[in-house]
């Protein structure tokens, strides 16, 4: 009997483990390679699901990880010394990995590079059901350029990229309004259109007659950043006052002037914008309250809002700006923090009842990630230039 | 009297001992972090002998190697887990290098990343005595321009990067002569700014009023190489009949008509040159030699050579080509392996006393290296469009 009971005991605990392991690795096979691999790597790879498989071979390695999305996940090695893993379902867009390596902390050989989270390193995309907006096609393309220039007010030699809007340089009479758009922090001037795709954004609206053509300016705003860095987001006194001014100098003072004297600009208040993504957004929070007669349209992409204190302390502000849009991910909206500039809706909300002409956007089931950023520029590009 | 042999057999081990450590590692300690580092990296650094050094933190790992120039380092760990080693002296200029960390070969973490040996990589720049050619300074600066466009005889979207020299954007009237240039195996269209530091070079040489300011149009030559890859060089009949005509069709039906439609350029014969580096110059040879109604100027650098049977069967490339630049580094010419073309100096000899307008260049003690290649362009750049 007791032999029996055992039995019983060990048959249904195998049932039980059985049933766990199922439930707890449900992964479809229908993984395809990345469509920002390396030239011919098949990996890494992304299922349906949106799962991360990436492959290493480290013969002699004692352990392997992919690190994604703030987790770790544990590779396994074949025979050959092949490491072979996957990751958890990852949001629908852009996301930046790395590979652990008996604790060396690698890019992944495979993937392309992109600069985030203070690093060059890998990057993956998690296919969209609304990528259409930011692929590829064969519409008329901008240029993306990229210009050395000397800053007199840092005394060294700067770089940014200038994207200029499908026939550019076909007809020379045509002048055209500039927008200067700003990355996050650990991002630099490359992320807009590495990552965040702005130049094909723009294409494809301008292909089907939805936005202006207009020029897009992307700096770099940590270059010029002084004063303290933005540490401690639950701090009373953050950001701390000043912590903008270095790249408020930069850009009007040399960034401004150098695109207006080299690009065709219409380069006056009526014709120029500003928006940036978290830092950049709380940059172009800060440069346009203070220089409402430098820019009409304000956007901040999960980087703050604008409140009617903000706006009836800001003398011009109120008269001047055409447009406030203020966008975030639904995931960081989903989060009781709400920054210390209250509530963005509620904000955006009172502003407009003040009589500003304000535009809320909630990017659906994306966090403080580049899929809302994407999205963000997407919705704020119609709206430019149209006053 | 024993014991007084073995402390002197003893001492004496230890002497040699001391002296062959000595002679084996006289490394000089005035290393410097490398120039192309990520921002705020103290490591990989240069000494003044050219030694890289790199540091990695790999706390369980067994083995760790830095692999540069064909050539594997160990590294040694210290008590926190940080490994650090270093190569013997490197030449001067530009190298790709790896790490290895129990068996995995990855880019290092601290270095940017650049296209070659066919991946995006780690590279280290040994500063050069002659690196104020293609120095980043304060003088007038072109952009470098990223174009999608779509390929009709690829039937895809292509990439190409385009050189504008300095105020091409401010004077809608003048309009300038272009040359191609090619990249080697490997490699691709990001190379010759990249690592090649072609803008740098042009901005350079037009302040010094050295070179004409002209276009340059850097695109993918592998993409569209169809037939069999350069895989033999020993082969007789390499390269095999037609390994170059998938780019010729596309550089010759897509690519410059691309071009002279959307910017400024002098459309003609006469102010159109083609030039490559490795591949890309054994493309340029076979391109021109088979087009002498489209280009005037060629340049072939680390890339073979023309010879006058060449050019005999080449019908009006004796007449209409201005000039053949033909380039090595030393240590190319070191080894006796001349190429399936014969003793490159020989033929451009020989191409002169035929009476062509040619000019051959040997960059001193480089390899098969962008050194080599930086400074071809800078020789060859000053010889173009003064005809």
């Amino acid at each position: 009997m007791k032999r029996h009971l055992i039995t019983l005991v060990l048959l249904l605990t195998l049932s039980v483990s059985l049933c766990l392991a199922q439930t707890a690795l449900p992964i479809v096979e229908d993984f395809k390679p990345s469509s920002v691999n390396q030239p011919g790597k098949e990996f890494p790879k992304v299922n349906s699901e949106g799962r991360v498989r990436v492959q290493i071979k480290a013969r002699d390695a004692q352990k392997v990880q992919l690190d994604i999305s703030a987790k770790k996940y544990d590779l396994t090695k074949d025979t050959s010394g092949v490491w072979t893993g996957e990751s958890a379902p990852q949001g629908e867009g852009f996301h930046y990995y790395q590979l652990w390596v008996d604790g060396a902390a690698v890019p992944d050989p495979s993937s392309l590079y992109y600069y985030g989270a203070s690093r060059w390193g890998s990057g993956i995309e998690i296919p969209a059901k609304d990528q259409d907006f930011y692929a590829l096609k064969n519409v008329p393309h901008g240029q993306v350029i990229e210009l050395p220039y000397f800053s007199k007010s840092n005394n060294s030699m700067r770089r940014c990229f200038i994207y200029t809007p499908p026939g550019y340089d076909k007809d020379s009479q045509i002048r055209y309004p500039v927008l200067y758009l700003q990355h996050g922090g650990g991002e630099n001037e490359t992320g807009w259109s590495n990552q965040g795709h702005a130049n094909l954004i723009m294409d494809n609206l301008i292909a089907e007659g939805k936005a202006k053509p207009f020029i897009i300016v992307m700096d770099n705003g940590t270059w010029a950043m002084t004063g303290p860095r933005p540490a401690d987001r639950n701090s009373g006194t953050w950001p701390p006052k000043g912590w903008a001014d270095g790249f408020t100098k930069t850009l009007l003072e040399d960034i401004i002037p150098m695109i207006d004297a080299n690009y065709r600009t219409l380069a006056d208040q009526a014709h120029r914008a500003m928006a940036g993504l978290s830092m950049g957004g709380m940059q172009t929070r800060v440069i346009t309250l203070a220089n409402p007669d430098k820019f009409s349209y304000v956007g901040l992409f999960s980087g703050g809002s604008i409140s009617t204190q903000d706006v009836e302390s800001a003398p011009g502000f109120k008269e001047k700006v055409k447009l406030v849009f203020i966008s975030y991910g639904s995931r960081e909206l989903d989060n009781p923090r709400k920054g210390p500039w209250g509530d963005p809706k509620e904000n955006t909300e009172a502003l407009k009842k003040a009589g500003m002409n304000t535009h809320f956007y909630v990017s659906p089931l994306t966090a403080h990630e580049w899929q809302s950023w994407r999205r963000a520029l997407n919705e704020f590009a119609p709206l430019l230039f149209n006053n």
